[in-house]
């Protein structure tokens, strides 16, 4: 695996982060999502667990950020500050060779930067989102796991919108999508191994992703 | 191979026909793309080439079919005679075992038959498809072509909404979802069988696809 950068986006409760650990372990290169979080805070000199919610959350934290850096003098929209910093680790993770990097716009910091990568969304019916979340928290109450999902998902969206411009979701943004609910954790991970390492293969002689896709 | 009915919708252009080829060939199951034309038109007393083009084509034909069959006394939308008549076509070849069905609806005629399948929407952006409508047509005028694929695809979009009432392309609707520009033909292919065969692996133990989805 010498050129092959993997961004995941996905559902809350599709199981993206554990298929893409699953991917990173398969192909034995770096896999990264809280390391985002650490290393954005130690960075922006935010509190980790602001950065964690913000990272991907517009609708709950704009507000509690705003009034932290209410006196930050370098800039007047604190969300960016954080989106800033992240994108620049996000960069910098893809710029040490192949990795799988989850969420955050990951597949438009590389886009833009004119890195390849394979970019894949995973997705998954309510019902086994649901499932997942339960097991997840330990929680068996449908109304909030269904609120919880619903929240998630819109504040993922929100963040891809705002800093992309592009749908959060729509399949034509990434490579290859699939539905974790119906084709199980195990057969995902193994459709994104076997794309990266075609990818990989064919990348000296001719590559098949477009830097501008 | 013996519980996989794998459908294929496609963007004009993206090579869903050529891919879906491929995919029935190394599995060794068969491949229906004009035959449902070919069936529709013997069944319904239609000429070919307007079940051809009606089809999945609603903005081109449907005052010419309405004209054709104004005389009718089955039927007061002629779309839907055809449309009907091709869902039979489609569901009788679903239950004669594992195939490979392109485009028409396939993946909501069988769901709604209750009928198990791997449901793929293959896609590609506009150059990538340009290029290979180039190469059918054997045309080199770009406005002709762009104008050929926006048609084509609006038609099949207006198709698959009128009939099932879901988006055509929303990768929520299928369970694996490729971009054949990005990942080239060879790889979806070998994405779709590998998919194909664990599915059909795992369908007598444990059913991975829903019968609702």
């Amino acid at each position: 695996m010498k050129n092959c950068i993997i961004t995941i986006s996905r559902e809350y409760g599709a199981g993206g982060h554990s298929i893409g650990k699953r991917v990173a372990g398969e192909l034995g290169i770096p896999f990264y999502d809280r390391d985002i979080v650490k290393q954005t805070a130690e960075a922006s000199g935010y509190p980790p667990e602001l950065v964690e919610t913000e990272g991907e959350d517009i609708s709950r934290t704009d507000s509690i950020i705003r009034g932290i850096v209410a006196s930050s003098v370098f800039y007047s929209d604190s969300q960016d500050v954080i989106h800033d910093v992240q994108q620049a680790i996000i960069l910098r993770f893809a710029q040490q060779g192949p990795c799988v990097i989850v969420g955050r716009c990951a597949d438009e910091v590389i886009r833009k930067a004119g890195i390849d990568g394979l970019h894949v969304f995973i997705y998954a019916d309510d019902v086994h989102r649901a499932m997942r979340v339960s097991e997840m928290l330990g929680r068996s109450n449908a109304t909030e796991i269904q609120r919880l999902m619903s929240r998630k998902d819109a504040s993922r969206h929100a963040y891809y919108n705002r800093y992309t411009g592009k749908k959060w979701g729509d399949g034509r943004n990434y490579h290859l999508t699939v539905d974790s609910g119906a084709l199980g954790y195990d057969l995902c991970t193994k459709l994104i191994v076997e794309a990266a390492k075609a990818l990989d293969a064919s990348a000296d002689a001719k590559p098949k992703l477009k830097k501008d896709k």
